[in-house]
């Protein structure tokens, strides 16, 4: 995640560390090259008697418009339900650690539904980025619990199950009424959506032909623009054009980068800061000091 | 499903095989035709004293933009819907496993459950693809439950039916409190709510009017736009009228693949690679090793 | 409710039957004949010295865009919701019946059940759709439930009354604990919701007033738009002409269709259809055999 | 409310009664004004050597295009989840009603309930509308509610609050289980949850800035039209101007409307219509006959 | 929030005080500028041989609509899912007091409750806005509850987990039924939704490359046009170019504002109103008066 710089309006025009740019800089040089090819070549050009001007390329602006309005949407829609889950696991988390406290109300019990929920949180990270979890598993389950989940396959599935089948013998021993039990497992099973529609989001991207088609699109029109500009804007192709092809690659790269919300890319969530969040959270519901200190954005103004 | 080849975003432009550009060759050969016919056309025509341009068609942009963009976005509304549907059954059945070894606390038990929750899920994919479940229902679930669902013409729901029989039994027998019987019930409830909408999408298309209109409009469109743009264009025209005519028919054509989510088409749901899934985490819940391998994308990229 | 046919892509642009052609005919025809008057009003016109060009109906298509946009999406919208609460209530007649099936277990309470279910649907549908309920009723509804019912003004909520009277009965009883009641009481609270959400679409349409002023904008559009083509295209106005018409006319006409979404219309809800699928899976899910076979549409594609 | 009129279409284009254009004559009026002057002015004009065209106002147009759509929707949206609401309000009255027939099982009950839900409904209706609810609160809340209501400056959650005091009494004595008085509470919550989301709609208009830059952009926009339209329209730059102004000032006009929509002008909701509706539907199940008559629209199509 | 001023339409139109054009005043300036000069070089500009239209701008204008639309949209939705969590705040206080009072039925107890629930809102309100809690907890809280809130670093989960404990020892004194007690608690989760929610929005902007590629579009867009516009419109072009940029810079302007609706611009949400709101109510329901007079907005329509 990048984070907003705080600068005045007409600074921020100028800004390089937070911006794409830097990224499609390859494809604006491309699209340069065509532009100033067709500076050069208008004079054979002009002899060829063809006359492409902008009127077809506002019919195919339509299905750009149309592919490209849906694109930004529906990858925005991923970036932010992906948002909202990771923010519903800190709020279950809390609804969970509450429910503990105020119903078992026993520092050792509180303490260890914590450590669950804290390594739920980091284990469903490491699952979505692909990344190992075993240093973090250690630092957070006591044993016997890390073993079994080391050894498993689904290891954040694996921790839900544990922490169930400890609420479980919680309600057979008679420390839980079978509606507290069941009013805590309703909390449990939103973990166990959160982590469903997480999988979902990572596991099916957008169809992959729409993404296809608008890539497709959107360079065929940049790379044949200059043509159909350059009768009018002679030498001011190149600026007009490469303007142009900014804001439609621009717009669908970010579209592409947000689409993986998971990533680690720049404008990506920013999962170690939300996993610290919820280690800080469930510590001091715990009483537990010093607390972690939050995570900072970097010199380019990103979170991971 | 296709799955996103990682591929750098030059090459990916020319990828064939994850694209529906074979899918639509007939559709631009005839614009190719017609193109090359108005070329040969044009002296004729411009004796004709009559001078079509691009101004009509932008107008018809208009109504073809609405269409278009309403067909995308239901169309994908409808896919989206079925995939949380299917992302829904993953975290339901867990969720019903779950509950039902921290309460019973019995090996089998859990692991009848489980057999139910997996023949619910593959009769499910079979009720919806239309093909025969026998092989994989005998596969998964034990007598005397497979005879009687075997004999049911509604089979998936009489799966769910016959999971709530068992449960009844052991809420009559007192192994169940009246409390966890609800709870678990209510997860039954969203396997029935699952699978109804599932049968929703299938059953019911979008209104048939509104792609029978986009259809015509999109080809009446692209088989008279090489009549506005050969005056100015001349030989290009077949060029610039396939590029246009490639935006629209793909993105109709992508639209009217993905409306039925559920059938076997490239951009359709990897319903198999879910029901495998379930699979596995059942197992894996169940202790049983080992596990059945995820399935895999074939050379095209399609995970089916 | 039109079924999709099952064509070749070209085929179906010819399609006549499942169109929505035949019932704008009368709409073109009047373009037909404006345009062809601005043909034949061309010399005249032309020594008018005014000069109209498609550029201000450009500006009149931004509102078009706008309006059309919004009815389609809302008119949809409103189809889209009807049919998911008629989704809703196959599934939760289904879920009704499996908890009274495992919880009562006793033949007599279930086939009870799946008749106020199966009387619920039929006279939801009667109610929507203004036709009289009472033949359905006498073959669903045993005594003294049935005269009760027909004697009631509100008969769809009274079956509705009686099922939670039957059901507060048995927990009276002691046959239904108070929390087995409660989870069975949820799914009545869905069926009066499912009643109350189906009665405010029928009873509210999207405001008159965006449903008068699109049909006058496209009408005046149309009619005005011959005379802005006929310098350029001259006979060809009539061609052109109706084809745009036909784009907007017919996208106006499927919104106004659907926006009444339980009337009989061709694009309306099969909602006969669906009260028979509910009834086939009431009788099922009860054993009784032979069951009534599914409707099946005719040869106009139509399912009522 | 305006109810549609059962009207041929090409009738219903001339409909005046049910229609906005009398509420925007005036400013159609001015518009056309500033049509004339522009064709008055045409010599001076031209002799300026100034050329305006409607390019500029196609660029206009891309925001106004977003303005307007935005506005349509969000107004629309507010005037549809307030139609919700108030149909959520009859489901949830219903629902109270039979939960408390089939538990409590007691005329006398049933009433009292029904006269808090009937005295909830019109204290809201008043509430939002700023009007007195004193008249219908004396016909519908015996003593010693009514004294209690009536003193309290907020009267709606104090009926609320009174019906949730009288569930609790039969709770402590022991006529409610826990289960069954907490089923019913959600419902309760249901209706806090209606109030207040009603209260949010009227308390917090869309951000007053975007209905601020809208109008005034429409309003230049049509202002500065017709010397747009001059050149090439001449004299029948009145009638096109004004036809233009009339598709953006009508549909800027109707979001208006509908964005506050528990007022009284003729595309708000008919509240004292639902209200009505919940009163009968009350008197029904408590079998209390001869029932009030459902509301009817005034000769101009208006449901209050 | 700025409130809507009681104006003729007409008059609206020249609202200055409400209005947004005093914060782009800067940068309209700094395009009328660039106008002027664009006047001033027509002469130098016409020799450069070089013909800059309007028809390169539509082109930009279709990506400056579809981020100008997403940013509107997605701008609102955040301004709006704030607005609805803090009517939902006012809903389940509203809602919890009632369950606290008609089960406890004790005086103390209830305005103990009302203490947590208006202290929970406030500090709610001072975390979001990043101001300090403490002087609204020492007027709200009694001891022991102020001193353990004030010293936590989280005060406003502290706050919750209080009033979660609390409950719990009612509980295990037996003075709440487990059913009443999970009753409560679900509204407990509902605050601790809220509060969660409430915090995504607060942290997690809109990618922050959307906000920075939409305004250097616009900015450059705004900046250029008048060269495109001076052929045609010379010394009118300040005139029409400041008008262009006056409804693209107000729409990103608005947009931006309302990205973050906790803040204390003038279209951001009262916060300090609805907490009063809050107080007022609970202090109603506990019987106490006078009760605080409810906030009015200033001189300028705002209401903070």
């Amino acid at each position: 995640m990048i984070v907003r710089p705080n600068q005045h309006w007409f600074l921020s025009l100028f800004n390089w560390r937070g911006s794409v740019l830097p990224n499609i800089l390859s494809r604006l040089a491309l699209n340069l090259l065509v532009s100033v090819s067709a500076v050069i070549l208008l004079p054979y050009y002009d002899s060829l008697g063809v006359h492409l001007t902008t009127a077809p390329f506002s019919l195919v602006g339509i299905a750009i418009a149309i592919f490209l309005g849906f694109r930004t949407n529906t990858s925005y829609a991923r970036f932010n339900e992906a948002r909202c889950l990771w923010g519903m696991l800190l709020i279950t988390t809390r609804s969970i650690s509450r429910q503990v406290q105020s119903i078992l109300n026993d520092k050792a019990d509180s303490l260890l539904a914590a450590q669950f929920l804290m390594a739920f949180s980091w284990s469903l990270k490491h699952q979505l980025r692909g990344t190992n979890a075993q240093t973090d598993l250690e630092r957070l389950l006591p044993e016997p619990y890390l073993s079994e989940v080391l050894s498993s396959p689904l290891r954040t599935n694996r921790i839900l199950l544990l922490l169930g089948e400890w609420l479980g013998q919680k309600y057979r021993a008679g420390q839980l009424s079978d509606i507290v039990w069941a009013d805590i497992d309703k909390n449990l099973n939103e973990m166990a959506h959160i982590q469903g529609a997480c999988e979902r989001i990572a596991n099916t991207p957008i169809p992959y032909a729409y993404g296809l088609i608008l890539r497709r699109t959107v360079y065929l029109f940049c790379t044949i623009l200059p043509f159909a500009l350059v009768d009018d804007l002679r030498y001011l192709t190149p600026l007009i054009s490469v303007f142009i092809s900014y804001t439609f690659l621009s717009l669908e790269y970010v579209a592409e980068e947000i689409e993986e919300p998971f990533g680690t890319a720049p404008n990506d969530l920013a999962l170690d800061a939300i996993c610290t969040t919820i280690e800080i959270n469930q510590l001091e519901m715990n009483d537990i000091r010093p607390l972690p200190s939050s995570m900072q954005p970097d010199p380019n103004y990103r979170l991971s």
